[in-house]
């Protein structure tokens, strides 16, 4: 159990089972740090004018990932509605990011591996949203 | 004109008519960053045991609202799909958190601030959802 | 008075005097989200492959000002010594990208923009840092 | 390896010896992702009234932390002394966040953890601080 997992065992207000929740925010969080690193990546190679739409996916991957871990995160008070919302943009961040990155990924290795967290995030993302009650 | 509003006329990538989404972008960054004041107000009344929703929403609006200002204000190779699943989320959280804070403002004044900066950003935001074609 | 200037007057733990947290945490939310205009102007650029320093900087710059507007904005039992190590990152991030941003303005004026609210931000820390006691 | 260090050793601006910039990248987004927790979890208590200055601070790290792993995870055209600069802010954070969870330990298991992700991160960001030449 990493340690977003131990606070969420001891979270006074946390539901009966929390390891949807856990994946989807490792997850999340996992996505929005690869996603920075893929834009950057990108910014770096020599052939960057032709890795213009993968930056910009990376870096609203990253921003919109990083509100999901924050609000699935919080266990206090959820709003299920946001919580569902919120989710939905994340799936669809990661989808759209998936795949641009396989666009780019036989070229530049970086694209590999936020296509793979890209994936793995979207799952997450869509299991807690039909697994759970967020009640 | 506000600076963002300078960026955006003089973007390479710039669409016809950006005054939909300048009205969006500023009120996104006006709520997230007046959804954390609300925050920490209500953090350091006497009565914070009775402000714990209203903190924990606000600190939900104000994550969606600024990935919603970033993303919405990426006005190079944007995904209509994923602007749009960004707004709605938005939407949402500002619809949320509007009613948690109304539910104070008698009592506190900044909750009526905020709960005002949620509504003119929900409005903001499903204005541009209606009137924008994001291509 | 903008709505956080509103927040701040109705603050229950606000010092006597906000006119400079006020005046900070303004420019700190407006360098954030026109540097992320900025680079994603330049990203949309002919020559993006020129610009690669002034995106990542502006990225940079975005994230630092973002972080140092809401440490600012938060009144409530504030660590004098936290505020101030943000604010100088605040204030060097600006300073690198203001520098950055006018090799490129008479080439591309967004990035006179941002310029300019890189050094009006700078000059709002650097006023807090030397004005204000966070006590 | 984790997928940062995945996009790290795939980048094309990569230094010579990744190692400590990893390590450092890899605990500020741990440290952001348990602040919030942590700060959550404080919230739901029963206690919350005296968990005010946990809650402010864990959500300052949060920030602070989120900032400098993003800053630091860019290996494209750093600023040398914006890296720093943002690291000795992160390390200030950690150091204010792990003194103040530490006080409510005993009673409550999330501090414990969080100020363990504190110390953890601070000591990353000082051993990257003093090792790293960040040209």
């Amino acid at each position: 159990m990493g340690n977003i997992g131990a606070i969420f065992a001891t979270h006074p207000q946390r539901p009966p089972d929390t390891s949807l929740i856990e994946a989807c925010v490792v997850a999340c969080y996992d996505c929005s740090s690869v996603c920075v690193g893929c834009s950057d990546a990108c910014l770096g190679e020599a052939d960057v004018a032709d890795l213009v739409r993968c930056i910009r996916t990376c870096l609203d991957c990253s921003d919109v990932c990083l509100a999901g871990g924050r609000v699935v995160s919080r266990l206090t008070e959820p709003s299920p509605m946001l919580v569902e919302a919120q989710l939905m943009a994340c799936a669809e961040a990661c989808r759209v990011c998936a795949a641009e990155c396989e666009r780019h990924m036989v070229k530049h290795e970086h694209c590999r591996v936020s296509a793979k967290a890209c994936h793995v995030c979207e799952q997450a993302c869509r299991a807690l949203l039909h697994g759970a009650s967020f009640a």
